[in-house]
């Protein structure tokens, strides 16, 4: 998407040098910097650090990683090493280790001779791969959003970041925002801050902004009243997880504007790549386990001082302890549709994607 | 209640020099500072800088204001002059403008010689009056807290700041607490952050983290899922207005967490003195207008850097813009049950109350 009115990917590689360039988004929104990646280390700790995140991201990140370690070594060794060190860098990213089985399935099988042409070719495959399951994710929920319009903008609440910053381009719950903006059907985003990493303010704020979506940042606490109020006419999520019966497992939060939504009788939409559904789970809140992450992340908030620097502040009691469960599980009887490159499905027609 | 094992009230004068003390709240949680309010003039500022905040400790706060001009001149010009410069230092404030007239009234029927003890003495008995009140809701409220308690602790959940803080001492919400906790029944308080404001993380966290209840802070996104998982017993709320229907205003965010509670089978309480309901008003979703606070207060966080100042931090992108709702109506369907003074009381039973 847009930055600045030139459109970028999130990750690219330099086809003369073959180095990748991402964007740190740590320093987002305050901070549009670029940095060159040139080894499997550079990536792991990109990937660790967080410099690059989002689910379809990471995946894509880790591939380049294992590209990079081609540059200096084809052998089996190298290859086994990078992929270790990477699968390591986010232990629990299952897309991570996906993207990285992939690339030692298709290295593995090529002579050490070809291995540094083909990881590269075969990167470049996955990221655009990204981009049109994206694009289709968009076109499938852009008719969400167009039932949704008659004369006045329509009022999309999304949570987190489901972005273009989390995938390579695009987005999986902005893509339909995006095709909407740009088939020119007048839409205004109500963006959750997102607490307690900010995603939402910091990254889909920003990215809403650069490309020109009309969008209103508000605190978590907001979007029932909203919703009360008939200020919201849908809500579109991304998912780390759908299970086969339709429960959606996303950011810590979701689930209680999918309550207000059902309350209000608003439609919930999660938007998701199939790959993101996992056939073997039946109920979401009993099978998956959620991750309980470094409660410092509740404690302290990064921002712009008023000097114009980066600064970190602790918010709570230095007496007091915090809890910091990372994501929750919305159960299927209140989710409307999943939205996915391949249609949209009501929870209990996901089955018949499967078969599809 | 205490700080570092010393009892405080929130605010409290010197009898000899007929001057007033109060806890600076803009500093909590990382400074505790005294403030000396030596005139009608200094108690604005305190009140328009939210140095002093709560319903009931505003309108406590106003009445020391009439009672520090009431030092200086005792003339009917300057109490009505004194009252006016309270009344719009926070306009919407219901409990100052209830809190002025009452001084007012009284110290109208005295001679001018008889004022300023008459002044000191009334705001003394309005101090004591509220505390009085504050820990009648605390013993019906306790009984609520004592029905959930088998053998582990009791696990609260509480949004917002409506504890000692936000009276003159033991608060409407944590008041029950308080007494359970003193009472030797074991709690555990789960404690909103309550953005944009962050009441709960620097203000109820601190108190109670000083009073020695053990309690934890999340993120307004973690409760849905705590009760989700077994991990909250009931909900306790303080509240702004109450209607004679049981529909519950209080701080932005609360309607979720009563959705979330209503969906786990969860009690959820608003804990309030019985002026705090308006029988006037049938529908709070119709019918309360919900004041729409500076957008400045979602784009800013203030904390404590690592160097240990206390410092302001922009949190969204400088081309965004923010809405700040500042509070929300919980339905009557979603409340057990609302605690004041004289009893605790179904929505569909308040009616009783006025009678009584």
């Amino acid at each position: 998407m847009n930055v600045e009115q030139q459109h970028y990917r999130t990750i690219w590689p330099d086809t003369q040098t073959r180095y990748v360039t991402i964007i740190d988004q740590t320093r987002l929104p305050f901070a549009f910097e670029l940095v060159r990646i040139d080894s499997v280390a550079a990536m792991v700790t990109a990937i660790n650090t967080m410099q690059v995140r989002g689910a379809p991201l990471i995946g894509v990140s880790a591939a380049y990683g294992i590209a990079l370690a081609m540059n200096q070594d084809t052998s089996d060794a190298a290859l086994a090493m990078a992929a270790q060190q990477l699968l390591q860098s986010r232990p629990t990213a299952v897309n991570l280790a996906w993207a990285v089985q992939r690339m030692q399935t298709y290295l593995t099988q090529l002579p050490t001779s070809l291995r540094r042409d083909g990881a590269w070719q075969e990167v470049a495959t996955m990221a655009d791969e990204d981009v049109l399951q994206n694009q289709a994710i968009g076109r499938h929920g852009l008719v969400c959003i167009q039932k949704r319009y008659t004369d006045k903008p329509v009022q999309i609440l999304t949570h987190c970041n489901a972005g273009w910053l989390a995938t390579v381009d695009y987005g999986t719950a902005l893509a339909p925002i995006y095709a909407a903006h740009d088939a020119g059907i007048p839409v205004h985003v109500w963006v959750d801050e997102t607490r307690p990493r900010n995603q939402g303010a910091s990254l889909t704020a920003w990215e809403l902004a650069q490309h020109g979506v009309p969008h209103t940042v508000i605190t978590d606490n907001a979007g029932g009243h909203l919703m009360q109020h008939g200020q919201v006419d849908m809500v579109i999520v991304g998912a780390d997880r759908v299970t086969r019966t339709g429960d959606v497992c996303n950011k810590i939060g979701t689930y209680l504007k999918a309550l207000a939504a059902f309350d209000q009788q608003i439609p919930f939409y999660a938007a998701v790549p199939s790959p993101t559904i996992d056939w073997q789970i039946e109920n979401g809140l009993l099978d998956i386990e959620i991750e309980a992450r470094n409660p410092e992340e509740v404690a302290w908030i990064q921002g712009l001082t008023a000097q114009g620097t980066i600064e970190n502040v602790r918010v709570i009691p230095l007496q007091s302890q915090a809890l910091n469960p990372a994501f929750d599980v919305t159960p299927a009887r209140l989710v409307t549709g999943i939205i996915t490159e391949k249609g949209v499905y009501a929870p209990d027609m996901l089955t018949s994607l499967q078969s599809h």
